[in-house]
């Protein structure tokens, strides 16, 4: 762990993350004020730092001084801007929706009581209604391994700073596959974890009855430092369940989807190809298995009348707000939100049902699903000729996973031959979260990758980063 | 076991059942026609009895001719006419919905599998939408302890018929209260398990979320033997659910409502008091409790979007359809129900999924709820003077059982000051059903009363029963 090490040797928290606030305000804003397509929306002022390293001075003081029982001690992270931070705007990237919560997130609370240091809000698709990350009026987050590129969405900014070595880990939320799709296309682990393990209250919501925080980190052992801080059962949040023992406990046998279509981007094919056999060289048996039942299911989220949970959220605040602070597209997708009937959604729940129990009895022959995180990785232009068909592409193989009530985790593979991030996700059971970490584990040792911020030219020495907290 | 000892002392499956075939069609049906107002729909031609009798004799030659593999082996049992039965027309209630399946549900193909013989198929308010027992076409079923009195719906016909002896147990449905009022006001066990522990393939849904086929017994061990039965998962019914150990081990304290309106019923306010004094005397503990989240939920059901789920089970078949077959507060109840939206219906679920938080929290401080079944037990005339205030008033300790995903058992009590039938419901955690029926056995062991069929003047020489089948 470089920043507790760094922490042992005598340096402080309070020296280290000045230098690293400083650092990124000069990188992301200007006088003050976010720079347009940052990955920030907000940043932790000196003063809110000051608290927050008062705060963490207490807690260590409760804990005897014993820097090993804090296990985020002085870790620095970054927050997706619809979970609540005390003392910080949740806008859900919509300046007019903004509010100043006095309370943090569930979520937010246990990584601070772990000893975590909250350097700021990070940008998103507005509402979290995205895979894009450039559904936003804070502005599109560029992919920072090529500009052209999109980042992913919606929790772009979360993982863009987490790749720019500015934090440690940071929090995302995941509906459709925003902790996924981003985590994959700049190369860091983002970890989905069954629906109400990580507690949601505090969370603008977008699908209440689906949504999920997430986790990105730059390998299986932070992930799991931290997602060991966030899986306590709130009973304020009634979605929330305490953990099960029902989901896999080791995985080795994969199903790799029959049906792949790569809308002509020949570098994830390749990419993935080459990950399927590097996976078979590791041990484990792939097995092609139908991918229509997930398919159906994937397509239903947005064609189907989920989109009336979106509206159940912000329906009302979109009719009625200005223009100017509202994605066009994100107003599009959920002011049309209330069209389906209670009949429809029953219907639609019928299906759900029924092709999730289909999706489940996969989980009899193989361990886990082996998918590419998505089929394609779109450039920013792209995206602007097709904003909603572009997205839909890109949640192939995320949106399904919370309907059917699975667990999962995005992992980073060999760059693609064109130089970008390419990443699998294996998606499995419920509480299938530690066997899910264990492969990527063994994955990420046996394939060595460097990081995201080493491949982007961050050294250690920069920010204390190559930010392993576990 | 009644049944089980007859035929061991050599008589035979034929005989008898021919004779109890017999006897039913004389008291219920007239010039081969249902008689108005019978507990029965149809009833087995003396042919599908002979078939059944062939299949029962060549299952227990599979089983080595041996009668103690065949755990209901040639008992006669009446299902609800919403749950198919190869051969007779499932009509719902509703003889322009009918139609003549050729498959067993997958329930009734349990039964038959474990010797059971299916006499026939029972009355129910139309399309299971009624507490009372009278919302048909195929007439009313009154209360066979004083005719001016309803019998409970909408598993009427099936409650009935076993109060009046006909069979040994029956099959009844229950999506908010059908398996556990007409069990209250027929002095009989009504079982409603689990959500998904009992297959609904091949039942007409109601609510399909929320269906569940539910037991009708005379004593806590019948119960249990065909719950035995019964408790199989079904892979091919999206909503099955494998037992799981969630549920309570066994039954010793018990949560009172602190509200009970009885509607001016002082005959069932004073039956519960009693119950309750025969619960402590018995040593179990009672702990009066706030029933707000309950009555919130119960409210729900009817005044929520769930009646869209109704809606889409039999929306269109009753807009298109002849008024002449259609119960008209049936037809008035879920024609009205595609009104709600989408939006509705997930602000709904919010609400059911806080409100089922709450109402399982109860279950950390005792282990089952004690209701009395219905808080009032209304006249015929009652109910057409208010058909739908009535029926509401009868869904109150029921209807939030299956939205909050409880296990329920009624029992009969003493019964009232007036002779009629009293009973109470335990309600307990999903998958407590062992413990519900261990309780059951306990209490009637104890207050020693005479079943239904021996009230009301049913002699065991008559029709072989006291059928008891465990």
């Amino acid at each position: 762990n470089d920043w507790l090490q760094a922490y042992r040797q005598g340096q402080s928290p309070a020296e280290l993350l000045a230098a690293l606030r400083a650092s990124i305000e000069q990188s992301e804003f200007t006088d003050g004020q976010h720079t347009d397509g940052s990955s920030w929306i907000s940043l932790a002022s000196e003063a809110q730092l000051q608290q927050q390293l008062e705060q963490l001075a207490e807690l260590l003081q409760q804990h005897g001084g014993d820097i090993s029982l804090l296990p985020l001690y002085g870790v620095p992270c970054a927050i997706k801007d619809n979970i609540d931070v005390a003392g910080f705007n949740t806008t859900a990237a919509c300046p007019s929706f903004a509010y100043l919560p006095d309370q943090d997130a569930h979520a937010v609370a246990l990584l601070k009581q772990a000893g975590a240091i909250v350097l700021g809000k990070t940008s998103l698709d507005q509402f979290a209604t995205g895979l894009v990350g450039t559904r936003s009026p804070y502005g599109a987050v560029p992919n920072p391994f090529n500009s052209d590129y999109i980042s992913g969405g919606s929790s772009s900014g979360s993982a863009v700073a987490l790749a720019r070595g500015q934090v440690a880990f940071s929090l995302g939320t995941d509906t459709a596959g925003s902790g996924r799709v981003p985590a994959g296309f700049n190369h860091l682990l983002g970890l989905k974890p069954s629906r109400g393990v990580i507690s949601t209250r505090g969370v603008v919501p977008a699908c209440r009855s689906l949504d999920c925080i997430s986790v990105f980190a730059l390998n299986s052992q932070d992930a799991n430092s931290v997602y060991q801080v966030l899986a306590q059962y709130d009973g304020e949040d009634s979605y929330a369940r305490p953990l099960a023992s029902t989901g896999k406990s080791e995985v080795k046998t994969l199903a790799v989807p029959q049906q792949l279509d790569w809308f002509g981007d020949d570098y994830q094919q390749q990419a993935f190809e080459q990950a399927c056999q590097q996976a078979k060289r590791l041990g484990y048996r792939l097995k092609t298995i139908d991918f229509s039942p997930m398919l159906q299911l994937a397509e239903l989220l947005y064609q189907g009348p989920w989109v009336a949970e979106r509206f159940a959220a912000v329906g009302e605040f979109i009719r009625t707000n200005s223009k100017a602070h509202l994605d066009p597209v994100v107003a599009a997708i959920i002011g049309e939100g209330d069209q389906a009937s209670a009949v429809d959604a029953f219907n639609a729940e019928y299906q759900r049902q029924a092709l999730s129990r289909q999706i489940q009895q996969v989980f009899e022959q193989v361990d886990a699903l082996w998918v590419p995180t998505t089929p394609c990785l779109p450039t920013q232009a792209q995206v602007n000729s097709a904003p909603i068909e572009i997205n839909s592409r890109l949640g192939t193989f995320t949106n399904f996973v919370n309907l059917a009530d699975l667990s999962a985790l995005a992992v980073p593979a060999h760059l693609r031959a064109d130089g970008l991030p390419f990443g699998i996700t294996l998606i499995a059971p419920a509480f299938s979260e530690s066997a899910l970490l264990q492969f990527a584990q063994h994955w990420q040792a046996e394939l060595a990758l460097p990081t995201a911020p080493a491949l982007l030219d961050v050294r250690p020495e920069q920010t204390v980063v190559l930010a392993v907290v576990g």
